[in-house]
């Protein structure tokens, strides 16, 4: 074996000399030629490897080991979250629950390391991502926190009226998950758009683990939601069996607001999940920033904006949100008294609101698009995480609704059944236009460049300027939100190379262009609400719908569903933050 | 509504006369108040129209309309596949086959229409992206591409065979898929490296009409494979149901050669399964080159390296190589027999030789990143689509892996089951951490800098010399290939910042630790060939572990596999590739 002999003695020395690692010094003394190796030396070099080892690490591994990590922790548990649905009592949803809580509590410890740390060395600038988590999207997720908190408090009194047949994991998990929860809004308030650039391996290590304990909670309220919701449906069709969380409802409860506190948990739901889901988007960001050099950009000053000429889109959009309140009680009332069925004028109606709903929703994205089409100006191509993020996530979100969309599709064209049927099929084409539309629209308006204030004389155009004679309150860069101080360069790279001018007059009012496309934005803000609200309640008809499970048979069209439907959830508050930024932004 | 009313007022009509829609023209007859609209002006505003809907739209815009549609494209196959799977005989497997065969079609008339247009102006110099498809790569693909063409030839001759029962779609698809296996593999050799400027969007949409029709291919190569498989389990355990693609076996066959057809089948299925996912992810590429701007770089010219040394890696590898044969023929003969039980010796057999070669690539892999910690150098940044991609498939295709092998650990665990299991957990567990080292090994090699000829003399780090004094034929930076012409600029940038000064000696062999790297490269490839000959060949115990299938249900747990075992088989093929890749790196 030459290989192996050889080892030792070229350059293999002379990497232990360099900051190699210390193992090699046992064959180094036994060949050693030329470098005598005093025991400073040897310190030395075992110095350079803890430098090699934490600091020199190269980003892409350090991303590519911290990931891993991240998605093992997920994957392990995926599997006891597989374990305890599969209904058989082996591994039990206390088992689940202790996993959970261990690593909230290292989530928690490292949040704690990190503020002490950072607030220690305050003194020194610390980088900030600007394109972060906007005001508007950390208040939205503080009220979710809020109501993830009531959620605790019901949980923990759930716990105290089953405390009998109710295991310990049942009572820690919601006191650990509010300790939790407040932790990550004082994080999210004033460490989200921290750019890491010390101990980037270990902290890499901390926020990936914080990513996906969220994603990991994410993960299995959307397990005990589906759950409760499959449970209150075969009590409806009279096939209820009782597994997992409904397991301990069916000891006696020693307290009278126990069906109240099991009832409310119900909507309290949606809101934790989505809360975590945006957490963990929000620390991917965070993540994926670590080690980045982050352009000087300031704080942004946004000039308030006239928003005369909102009209259209906050009234359609209010009619839209009114008749979606009016179906979503319509169908609660109906499913109360267990009378939704197949085919019945209240799946009718369903299907009735979500054509005409739809078909508006299309006919204002197109709008918008072709707006912009007439207007065609370069993308802005820097690269910043959060809009790349933002923009994978409506794609990938949408891809739940499509598949479940297309399984309808296929399910009425194979059985060609008559009449109500088609208005499925229908629905189920045009939600799938409407998610392509809108997420042409939604990443089209965040990747513009869009000016200040908009150009009121056309004929401006043929009479071009020179661009160092603009006024500085003319275009203005976007990209360095201080206004004042970034005025100077601003204005040449604010000019598309198709405009080489710019008018000198500064219009008093929105340009109609923008005043469109501002009701478009509201329009389908308010649209998006709508349909987060219905299936979030409650609201599903499809679980219900014959021809699909005909087709697929019951196991595989309830497995297409419980995997569309959160990811569905998902989309539309994503896009409806996604719809607030861009109406902000046009 | 004061909105729509002044829509056409101002900027609007500015927009029409600046290459804007023509439908606005109408509005424009009603309240033109500057601009007189002759038809010649009007023929002018809708070229700019077509302009603005073509060329000028923006990239990526461009890029997420065509990727929802190929993700359609690929749902809509999605649930077909579900709908036929499901075994409920309303959707047919000949209608999925006529909807591949469609778009198969569509394909090809995309590729003839490419093809003609780029030979037409062939003169003008047309990039190409260096990075794209390397030789051996096109070489093996036209090799799995072969066996697919055979593949075809057997499913002609089944059809033949069982021509009474079998629908028009069954003798359509192998032919129209013989003709476009070949001209897939013709477009790979003369146009996968293409870096398309024209027509964008609409040569986008070809290009990912392409992937997808690839990918929806390669998941129908995995349906009927898992099916079969389940069939040939469920026969082993007497509860055969026919559905499927088995279904046709049912009639009786009027050539002699019909079940050697049928089984041969088995064994060809994984190479076709293997050359529509590479196609797809090469053509990805190309997708992604689209547009992109490549830097001048000339064909690679590699120098014939000196291979001596290369003993231990190759010796090691056969080892691991040859004992998996054998583990395969004697699981393969017990399973014939109907013999293979939980826990019999054959199992025991696999898992021990697993953990061996396991332990053995864990161990080789910590040395390669030990070796690479000891040489810390900056890695590549360059932006590279086809090599992104490489880290992004590794990573996700491991995902399956590791999702089954923490079901396997939860399962042990949870039931504590004594012995054997135990053996199963061990296994589970160096599964996970191989595939961990092993992706960041693979990473940082694909990432690093290499020079193309090491140092030899330690001390010369001592001793800097001025950059400019260097000979031409000292260290050349890889990404100027041509080391004629860019040895000038190459030399400074191939310096990294930390080494300012390179040895002035040539030397003539491998340098130890290159050495060290290409035994490590070649034992893993060779390894991981070993792990991919296993379950392709149908040595799958995990399906007959009844520890995994009490605690998960068998339901789950085979949903489980049936996710990890096809996501797994990629992982190894792709890992092989990369290996190869990274052994003439290095």
């Amino acid at each position: 074996m030459p290989l192996l002999m050889d080892l030792d003695n070229t350059d293999l020395s002379a990497m232990v000399d360099h900051g190699g690692l210390d193992i090699m010094r046992l064959n180094k003394h036994r060949h050693s030629s030329s470098s005598s190796s005093t025991p400073e030396k040897g310190k030395t070099s075992f110095n350079r490897l803890k430098v090699g080892l934490t600091e020199d690490y190269p980003k892409k591994n350090a991303e590519i080991l911290s990931a891993q990590y991240g998605t093992n922790l997920l994957l392990f548990g995926a599997a006891l979250i597989l374990a305890v649905s599969s209904g058989s009592q082996v591994v039990r949803e206390e088992h689940l629950l202790s996993f959970i809580t261990t690593i909230m509590i290292v989530q928690l410890l490292w949040m704690l390391w990190y503020s002490v740390r950072r607030d220690r060395r305050k003194r020194r600038l610390s980088e900030k991502d600007a394109h972060g988590a906007t005001r508007w999207l950390r208040g939205g997720i503080t009220v979710l926190a809020l109501l993830s908190l009531i959620m605790d408090a019901f949980l923990i009194g759930r716990y105290v009226g089953y405390k009998a047949c109710a295991s310990a994991a049942q009572a820690v998990y919601p006191v650990v998950h509010t300790v939790h929860t407040i932790s990550q809004v004082y994080f999210l308030w004033f460490h989200i758009k921290d750019v890491v650039k010390t101990f980037e391996t270990i902290e890499r290590f901390g926020v990936i683990h914080a990513v996906f304990t969220n994603l990991l909670l994410w993960a299995t309220g959307i397990m005990s939601e589906s759950e409760h919701f499959m449970n209150a449906y075969r009590e409806r069709h009279g096939t209820l069996n009782h597994t997992g969380v409904e397991h301990i409802l069916e000891c006696n409860c020693n307290t009278s607001a126990c069906s109240m506190f099991a009832n409310s948990l119900y909507y309290l739901h949606p809101f934790n999940i989505e809360f975590h889901i945006l957490v963990s988007a929000m620390l991917f960001v965070m993540w994926k920033n670590i080690g980045r050099t982050i352009e000087p950009r300031h704080n942004k000053k946004r000039s308030v904006t006239n928003n005369a000429g909102l009209v259209l889109g906050p009234i359609l959009g209010l009619v839209a949100l009114t008749g979606t309140i009016t179906v979503l009680v319509v169908y609660t009332v109906k499913l109360r008294e267990a009378a939704v069925s197949q085919g019945g004028s209240e799946n009718t109606m369903f299907y009735c609101h979500g054509i005409v709903m739809l078909a508006c929703m299309c006919t204002a994205g197109t709008l918008g698009l072709v707006l912009y089409r007439m207007d065609n100006r370069p993308l802005d191509a820097s690269k910043i995480p959060s809009r790349k993020l933002d923009t994978e996530l409506l794609f990938g979100a949408s891809m739940g609704s499509w598949l479940m969309s297309w399984c309808s599709m296929v399910a009425v064209v194979a059985r060609g059944a008559p009449g109500y049927s088609w208005t499925g099929f229908l629905y189920s084409l045009l939600l799938i236009l409407e998610k392509y539309i809108q997420n042409l629209f939604i990443i089209e308006s965040l990747y513009r460049k869009h000016e200040v204030e908009p150009l009121s004389a056309p004929e401006v155009f043929a009479v071009p300027t020179p661009t160092h004679d603009l006024p500085c309150n003319g275009i203005v860069n976007r990209a360095y939100e201080n206004q004042d101080g970034a005025c100077e360069n601003g204005r040449v790279q604010g000019c598309p190379p198709e405009h080489p001018a710019f008018p000198l007059s500064v219009p008093v009012t929105l340009s109609r262009k923008r005043q469109i496309l501002k009701n478009i934005a509201i329009f389908l803000f308010l649209c998006n609400i709508s349909l987060w609200l219905l299936p979030a309640f409650g609201c599903r008809p499809q679980y219900d719908n014959g021809s699909e499970q005909e087709t697929f048979g019951s196991a595989i069209w309830t497995m297409v569903l419980n995997f569309a439907m959160p990811l569905n959830l998902f989309y539309r508050m994503h896009s409806v933050a996604s719809l607030f930024e861009v109406f902000q932004k046009v």
